[in-house]
């Protein structure tokens, strides 16, 4: 019924899911851990309801999927055992938009809902999971039906590319030489975008509902800084190179732009005041590097090629982009070229994803 | 969390979906559309809700998914449009076992949402879409959180085959040569399920919520009557006849067993009154030709042969059953067998599925 999903399933991130299932991502969901079990602790605390209905946005499909609802319904477990409390029952809605494989979701659905028993034990209330297809620019939930609302490492994706990025030649994304005009309609797209999504919530949870997001985002107030553009730079290198090769018109990629945007925190917390519906609980700044694997000991040498591990993150984000826009045939050489770059400049420099993560009550 | 979709999943109709999509099926919907059309008329007009949680149990995927649904929501805006009332917002669920092809449902909601405004017109509330994967022989929603249930020719589909079905050999489902345990084994099956069944409903419905359920059933109170059984005798013929020329094992035919129960209108009455959460509000009978194609009119020969329609139509419904037991080498020739002696059949006498259909209302 709603417009903004149609042209968000037509655009934004092509139609697939949010998230990526990377390592890098369950780095971040356990970085963002205690604020995570603070609001839900906060939550289930001031009420102690009988039901909670949990809404996972852009929950992809894959080993993160169930991971951070598991963690929310262990919290709560454990908060209800304390007190001697009869659990709750759960009700989680995973969404994603319609091309994720929600088919793989409800098959390991069975075995995951086996584990989470046997691990909190007979005490347990009934978890009822259903899959809510749709973008999270526009409603998805009944009014006052949710307690509870997370988001990793999804909020970043714009609903759109915006108009007018014709004069962003040569780069993919923001870069130190985007005009100013390209700055400014990348902003707007998210200051809509997020505005929106703040006012779908607030319709969706109940009075004292929580959310806890998780942007890819930036300390820097420059939308164009390194610490946020670097990595999509490091990608329209390779573009370019095959551009001056010949394999890829100079047109095509002058049209191809990625509809991202990595807010500061200060970004986050004037949408969030300027909306009205939610109060700031905790705003947070966090950094993983870009290769997650590293410091981890018992890895295999595999894992420690940090190009591999980069590029390869990245491809499960951009390649439908890509794949869209450029087509199937140029897709493994661009990733080959990529992985040679990205280890290069590792290897030199100190590399990083900054997290903005805000924790927010319905006021 | 339960142990009885664990079952299911394993036994029952294999991890496929209750209802088959064929024309059989969306002929018995429109059928039963009168009953349908008048318990939602009621809901609605008894409190005009601002929110109407719909569930389809058994939704299967394909064209009949999004049939009654549709249906169901253009009823609700006929009767608020003649009072003048602003729309509800619809909440629809849609359930089916998890190994249904949630994705295709999903890939094709926003053609669905589409039509269904423009038909409708501007004031049509949000419809929100789910999907809820797992046996509706266990709770799948909250308490208190539907207004009407919906399940179209799923019901009859036991949780499982029942123990003790050995002495049923050279049959696939009861019939006249079964032993009286076997039909005994099967009823109480039923009679467990559906007891099982109403009894979580009760649960997840609101006070005054209703229920339209149709099952395929039978009129006799014979439950090895040839109105409900004959379907599946023919199938056992093409199968025994394929045990005489060597071509299945004796013994493998032997273990094998529809898990099905096609109740009487008056086995459907004594478990809801026993059970005591419903009152009935109707319970019909009706009849639909197994060749659902027969008596329409421009249709293409291929549509007009009965054989070829009815085996069409039970594949889709027996493949996975037979494929799980028998592996996939017999399927086609099974199934061009029982072409043949349902053609056969067909030609000779008159050849229906009784459909027994239940209005209830939570008291």
């Amino acid at each position: 019924m709603e417009v903004v999903q149609v042209l968000h399933m037509n655009g934004g991130v092509g139609e697939t899911s949010y998230a990526n299932n990377s390592f890098v991502q369950q780095k971040v969901i356990t970085m963002t851990k205690p604020i995570t079990e603070d609001a839900i602790t906060k939550l289930y605390c001031s009420t102690y309801p009988e039901e909670i209905a949990i809404a996972d946005l852009g929950c992809s499909s894959g080993p993160n999927t169930f991971f951070v609802v598991s963690e929310l319904i262990k919290v709560v477990d454990s908060a209800r055992r304390k007190i001697s409390q009869k659990s709750p029952e759960y009700q989680v809605f995973l969404n994603d938009l319609p091309g994720n494989d929600f088919n793989t979701i409800f098959r390991s659905l069975s075995i995951f809902q086996y584990k989470l028993r046997e691990q909190l034990g007979p005490g347990i209330g009934p978890c009822f999971f259903t899959g809510v297809p749709g973008s999270f620019y526009g409603r998805l939930f009944r009014k006052n039906s949710l307690h509870f609302v997370h988001s990793s490492y999804s909020l970043q994706w714009l609903s759109q590319v915006p108009q007018g990025l014709e004069s962003n030649k040569g780069n993919i994304y923001m870069a130190s030489t985007s005009p100013p005009n390209v700055l400014k309609a990348n902003y707007e797209q998210f200051q809509q975008d997020f505005s929106l999504f703040l006012n779908c919530r607030s319709e969706e949870l109940v009075d004292g509902g929580r959310m806890v997001l998780t942007f890819l985002g930036r300390r820097n107030d420059d939308p164009s800084s390194k610490e946020c553009c670097y990595i999509w730079e490091l990608l329209a290198m390779a573009l370019n190179d095959m551009v001056l090769e010949g394999v890829i018109e100079e047109e095509k990629l002058n049209s191809f732009n990625i509809p991202q945007y990595t807010p500061s925190p200060a970004e986050v917390k004037y949408e969030v005041e300027k909306e009205g519906s939610f109060s700031i609980d905790q705003l947070e700044v966090t950094e993983v590097n870009w290769n997650a694997y590293q410091n981890e000991t018992d890895l295999s040498d595999a894992f420690k090629d940090g190009g591999y591990n980069v590029a390869k993150c990245m491809r499960a984000v951009a390649e439908p982009l890509l794949f869209s826009h450029f087509g199937e045939a140029i897709i493994d050489e661009v990733f080959r070229r990529y992985r040679e770059i990205v280890a290069d400049r590792m290897s030199k420099e100190k590399t990083g994803f900054v997290n903005v993560i805000v924790s927010l009550k319905k006021a």
